[in-house]
């Protein structure tokens, strides 16, 4: 199964006075991937799943290796690496024409809207992140 | 009356390549200030104002006169135009060491958060800002 | 010859604690869709054009109609209304299944880097906008 | 001496449909931090150094730990961890009455504007740098 990837452009709104992508715009870059990734696998609007759950980014390990620049196309993918009860682990990276620019270990927590405590991850989406981590 | 003014400090993430702010970003000086003006008549959160109602910018007309540029220090004022009954119209103005580099008409409507219908203001929200009105 | 228009699709990051796309955001789409236009007509980074010029927004009318929401398809329109020496006005639409969500008249104009004054647009930009603006 | 800590206020514009503050805004919170932390050192416009130098993230580690809301008062502090040649390492925190909401490593090269190289830091702001380290 090909890992997923979603293209996005960079726009002037996403860069800075330095002349490249501003730093934290990556994050938005990679969340829209893991969007389309779970919309993908049926679900229309991950950060607010059903039930009064929410997915919020738990922690992350970023590296900003090369900078994009205003007008690059940029290839951004998403690959689960671990599951757990509460919690999903992807591997994203940031690439132009085939070089990674930037590097992430994303954890995503599943949590209640109200008291934003770690909850289960609802059994289809579960089991349709299994399903696609063990077809790689 | 002094007329209402916040000092908000221009950052990287302001701006973008062209070495300049980001024209969109003066819309959140601006609603920065908007919202310190309305926290200070009593209102601590003025997008989610209480009773489920919210504020929400209507309409604007807006002149981007000179750039802002990393580093500056910007004054960003909020001065009550108009009142009625679902909507208040403000004049606003970024400027920086008294040059003015921006300056707006902004609209913001009242409206209940399930239907985004226009509302009443709340009684207390509009003496106040009635209020200030009368005192300039 | 059909309208220009671009798609966009509403993520987390567009909306803010209202449930709504933030006011601010719907300027970055309408670049976008603009961006994406003077692309099509030759020029790939509009933002930053040769001979040290830039493209920036000089002021704009804007109406907030109505709501987007997370998940939400738009569709970004932009017309050319009127090609003058140094700047460009634009009609520009953000919609949802056909309903108006957002409409401005956006003036673009073109000044230098340097001292940011106005200049006469490139020749081949402006025979391209004028072009595209008699086909209609 | 005082760790050096900068109030940050969370708008609207920092927020997303969870209702919380949208994840990657916490990179930029983090970043006006180390600004003005290294403003007060006496470099004026950090991301823009003089002789065409940039800091420029490196890399990070973050922790989410609790989600911000809506009008809160924010503390964002700025702690020098390591000096290297070409880079420093910080640690930073975001808090809330003392309540620790968001904490991450992060490593701040410094390079050379045309190549993205690394670079010495300035000796000026590399021993401010140290200077600073040393005192706490």
């Amino acid at each position: 199964m090909a890992e997923f990837s979603l293209s996005v452009k960079v726009y002037i709104e996403d860069t800075d006075a330095g002349g490249i992508v501003y730093h934290a715009n990556y994050l938005k870059f990679m969340e829209r991937s893991r969007t389309e990734f779970i919309t993908r696998l049926g679900y229309d609007k991950p950060a607010t799943l059903e039930n009064g759950l929410l997915l919020v980014v738990h922690s992350m390990r970023i590296d900003f290796q090369r900078a994009a620049v205003l007008g690059d196309e940029l290839s951004v993918s998403t690959e689960v690496r671990k599951i757990a009860r509460s919690y999903v682990e992807f591997e994203q990276i940031v690439s132009r024409s085939g070089d990674s620019l930037c590097r992430a270990d994303v954890k995503v927590a599943c949590v209640n809207r109200d008291g934003m405590k770690p909850t289960a991850i609802p059994v289809g989406l579960r089991e349709a992140l299994q399903s696609d981590h063990r077809d790689r």
